[in-house]
Formats: C-alpha cells, sequence, structure tokens
C-alpha cells in the first residue's frame, strides 16, 4: 500500500521555528503589535458549563493575527531585500497583515489578489499602501506572476504559512496566552486555535507546549476542509476535495503546509470541524457576551467549544478569535437569522 | 435675574473623589476589572486625518464601564451594610454592572427595572445573579420602591452615578489611558468621553488632569439630550425638554448630578453633541476598523470625531468607547442602512 503514495514517505526534517525565535519575534513585535486581550464573561462560561478564554486577535492590526507573522518576516530581510520590496498572494487577511507590515518597515509590497475578491478588500489592502495587482483565480496564472514579479524586481515573497519565520511570528499569541493566563493564575486544559495552513496554530503551539507541555491543542476547521483534522489521524498530507463552498473563507487552505504540519504532528493533540451554522451562531454569542466582531474563520475555535464538537464542561479552554475582517451584510445576516 | 433661579446659587461645595481616590480605586480593580486596550486603527486615522485611540470600554465586564464604578462602591461598604445587600434603578448597563459586581463580592442585590426594559436586558441582569423586580415607568412610584427596598431590607442604593465612589471607580478609566497612552509615547491634544449623568467624563478627568494638566477634555452626548453641554456653557445645571427619543439609551439622563458637575464645570473644556444619524456612522465605522460592537451611547465620542463636530485633523485624540450592549436587529439595522 504505502509504495504507491509518495506522500506517505516522510518528508525532509521542516526547519521548525524554535521558541527562542517566537521569543525574539515578540522582541521585534514590542510596541508594533497589539497585544491583545484574553477576555471572559460569566455568560458565555454559563452557555458552555466550562471556563472559555478568547484571544482577542480581532483586535490586532489590521483585523487579524496575520500581521505579527508578515511584521516577522519582512522585518528579518536584508537592506537589499528590503530594496526589491515584497511580494504575497492572498484575497484577504494575508494581504492586509503584509501591506501594512511592509508599510511600516518602509518596503514597497505588492499585493496579488484575485479579480473577484471583496470590493473592500482590495480598497483596505491599497489603503495600507500597497500595490495591488488584480488576476483571473487560476493556479497557473498565480505561479507565473509569482516568477515574473519576484524575478523581474529582485522581490521576496512573502508566503501565507509555510515559513518559520511567519510561524514564530503567529507563534507571539501563543506566548502572550501563556503569559496573560499566567498573570490571572489560570492553566488552561486545552487550546482551541482556528487552522487554514496551519501557521497559526504550529507557531502558537510551539510556544505554549514549552511551558505547558501538557495542555491538549487542537486544530479547529471548517467542515469540508479539515485537511489538517484528517492528515492528523492519517498522518500524511491529505487534501481537501473542494476549494470553496464554507463561509470561512479565512480558512479554505487546499491541503496542510509542509513545514507546519511536521510541526503540527508532533505538538497537536487533534483536529475538530465544524458547520457553517455552528461558526454562524458562534459569531452571535461573541457579539452578545464579548462584543466583538469575528469572521467565520475566526470563529470556529468559539465555534467548537459552543456546540460540544468540543466537550468544554468543568474544564477551562482557551479559544484564539483569530480574525474579524468580514462583510457588514453577511454579518447584519447572522444578527438576523440567529438560532 | 440670577435672584429668580434657585439653580444660580452656586451648590455646597461637592464631595467630588480625589485622583488618590481614583488610585484606591484602581488598586480595588486589579485582576478583577478588564484593563480595556487602548486601540489604533490606521484607516481610522485616515478617515478623521489626525490620530484617534479607542479606549475600548465595551470589552469591561458586562459590556460597559459601569462594573468599574459599582464594584468600587459595593467593595467599600462595611459588612453590616453587605449583609443589608444592595439595590439599584436602571434599564441598562448600569444593572448589569450592580448586579455582577455584587455577585462577585457575595452581596445580595435587587435591581429594579422598567416592565419595558428589552427582556435581554432584564435576562442577563438575573443570569448575573440578581433580584429584578420590574415596576411603571414612573418616578414617583420609583421613589417609593427605592424608600421601601432600603428600609425593609437594610439595603444600600448604589446611585448610577452621582456618589463620589461610583465616580472614582470610572475614574479608572482615566488612569488606563494616561499608563497606556505613556507606554506608548503618545500625548493626546484632547479626550471625549460619551455622558449622561456625567460620571464617567468627571472620573476620568480627574484621573487625566492629575497627569496631563492642559489636556482638552470634552463630553459628548446626544442632541436633544446635552444638558452637560448647555450646562458647562450657562453655568448652571439645565435639564433637557425630553427624556426619550434618541437610540443612545444609555446617556438619557435629565440633568447632570450635582457632584459630577461640580467636578466638570471645573475639568472639562466644554461640551458636543451628535445626532443619531452621526452615531449610527460611527458604529459602521468601528465595525468595518476596529472590529469592535459598539451600542449608541458609547459610540458618540467617535462620532464627535468622525463627524468634524470635534476637529481631530492633525491632533491626537482619546475617545472612549463606553459600552456595548446593543440589540442585535439594531445593529444588524446600523450595518445594512449605512451611508
Amino acid at each position: 500500500m504505502t509504495s504507491s503514495h509518495a506522500s506517505d514517505v516522510p518528508p525532509a526534517p521542516a526547519p521548525a521555528p524554535s521558541a527562542a525565535e517566537c521569543r525574539a519575534a515578540a522582541g521585534r513585535l514590542a510596541g508594533v503589535a497589539v497585544r491583545t486581550p484574553l477576555l471572559e464573561a460569566p455568560l458565555l462560561n454559563e452557555q458552555v458549563g466550562g471556563r472559555v478564554l478568547v484571544k482577542a486577535e480581532v483586535l490586532q492590526r489590521t483585523g487579524s493575527f496575520k500581521f505579527r507573522g508578515a511584521y516577522n518576516r519582512i522585518g528579518r530581510l536584508s537592506p537589499e531585500a528590503r530594496a526589491g520590496g515584497v511580494v504575497a498572494f492572498s484575497s484577504g487577511n494575508h494581504a492586509q497583515g503584509v501591506a501594512l507590515a511592509a508599510r511600516l518597515l518602509g518596503v514597497p509590497a505588492v499585493i496579488v489578489m484575485p479579480n473577484d475578491a471583496p470590493a473592500v478588500k482590495i480598497a483596505n489592502t491599497r489603503r495600507y499602501g500597497a500595490e495591488v495587482v488584480l488576476i483571473e483565480r487560476d493556479d497557473e496564472l498565480r505561479e507565473r506572476v509569482a516568477r515574473e514579479l519576484t524575478a523581474e524586481r529582485g522581490a521576496t515573497l512573502v508566503k501565507p504559512f509555510d515559513d518559520p519565520l511567519v510561524i514564530a511570528g503567529q507563534g507571539t499569541v501563543g506566548l502572550e496566552i501563556v503569559a496573560q493566563a499566567e498573570e490571572a493564575g489560570i492553566r488552561p486544559d486545552a487550546v482551541l486555535v482556528p487552522c487554514g495552513g496551519g501557521g497559526l496554530v504550529s507557531g502558537t503551539a510551539i510556544a505554549l507546549t514549552e511551558h505547558w507541555p501538557d495542555v491538549a491543542i487542537h486544530a479547529v476547521e471548517p467542515e469540508g476542509f479539515d485537511d489538517t483534522r484528517r492528515s492528523l489521524a492519517s498522518g500524511r498530507r491529505e487534501r481537501n476535495p473542494r476549494e470553496t463552498g464554507s463561509t470561512c473563507d479565512a480558512l479554505l487552505s487546499p491541503t496542510p503546509g509542509e513545514v507546519t504540519f511536521a510541526i503540527n504532528r508532533r505538538l497537536l493533540a487533534g483536529g475538530l470541524a465544524v458547520s457553517d451554522s455552528e461558526v454562524a451562531h458562534a459569531m452571535a454569542v461573541a457579539f452578545d457576551t464579548l462584543r466583538l466582531v469575528i469572521e467565520p474563520g475566526g470563529a470556529v475555535a468559539l465555534a467548537a467549544v459552543l456546540s460540544a464538537k468540543f466537550d468544554a464542561r468543568r474544564k477551562t479552554v482557551v479559544v484564539v478569535a483569530s480574525g474579524g475582517n468580514v462583510d457588514p451584510a453577511l454579518f447584519a445576516e447572522v444578527l438576523q437569522n440567529r438560532r
């Protein structure tokens, strides 16, 4: 059996960042990124029957954790590389994180976006100072544009997740969770993290497990896009059957990253998948009890505890709310159609 | 002229809390209240043409700053007084703040609410553990119920704003603004604070002016309910012509408090009034750029800078977002009808 699957062969050891590299990233981000609060609400705890602490990355600059990794990556470029600028592909949160990080570091940025991306995301990426290149949604075209831009301009590609410096930047979320929980005298049983390509959960896991070797860390994904959950179960990188069809637009990566999966298979307890209606309910509960705007992809970890996909009764659980860039019409619909 | 107006006679010196009393309140609230973040968003700054820092009290426990004053007040009761419990009148944020503070301090609480208060606010106040007594909206009845409850049970009335210990508790918002701005190397030109009875703005002003004697502090109110603005201009406590008719349900006090006005006339630069449509626009901008849910009354200070009622161009301005307890249907409407 195994001989027929190339992906069964374990990949060469991936260059996972160390916890020390996460701490170095925290030093670079100090005073630049928001130390987002770890929030608790009695009425949320009551609904879950346990203690839920919400790491509010929706309050991060550009509205998602992506700013952390982008700033750490671009901040480590050599002066020569900075002069050539950076390139990124994204229709959403990574685009905005790279655009603002590049502007703050004085580095030119080109963001290649699909021409069907929401107008507000294109406009915001431009407002952060990036040059936006719109192309058709097409993998081959995308590859060619990437090659041309990096070759022509000497620009550096900033990957969305599969890069040790990006992962180390996202790991600062984990460092803050540890510090904030310890300030409050709390030791969580579990930490649940939204997962697309796996950059946030892998970086967070590196930082968390150094301090809390026994904490149970779970990746949470949308149903039908649970490539990481299935990959953790099978031990090899699985693919999703589809690339569209969930409201969680931030979490639709087709397969786990090489670097991120090598970390996640070592450090995670497992994966969970939630439905779009469970996500919508979590968004409404966050509105009521936390006064936070969470986008669908950012609400999957909270949805896992509210739906009891993860049984949080009599436990203390940290959930990361990873982003809040949601279309106002969709958010209004979620509030009006709540169950 | 003056002889015909009893209110022209300056009141006896009111017992304003000192900055030291605000610091004592901060000590009592440490680890209990949320140190809410001071947030900044490039896309908000761009809209205003200045630098805007938002003190996010919507993230406070129970969703508004009211928890601070209530906890400080109830925490200072003698053991005998605690045994008799506390009473409060409120249809909204004060009710929830008193209910949770009393529960955390082990003090029984009765909250008297008008029977037309939103069902969710009544339910939440009960969930925080308070006994809720529903009465008709009627000033005379309210007075009688207050007398009966305090007399029968030996309970203590927790006033919503006109109490030095409540004001000192709200003043911790000002202490945090000073500390957070100094951590970031920022010295604001002005601080804008939502104002109903004036507890939040007066306490905040006491704390701010000790550190920044020249900062311009403005109370912001809804149009038609700008009793503090007019009182600051005339030098005596003015009344609003109406008690209903603004979406800013948290800011409809008929006249400034005695204690709060004595502080505000000494420390504030002036007052500003904003329209309901300016408030709705500010709520939508906060959704887009800050990922915060702000209720109408909590959004008036942000509305003042976005509408240019306060000219923030080339200035650094702190605005307090004082609460986020808003009906989901109203919030959805604001997102759908945005201009």
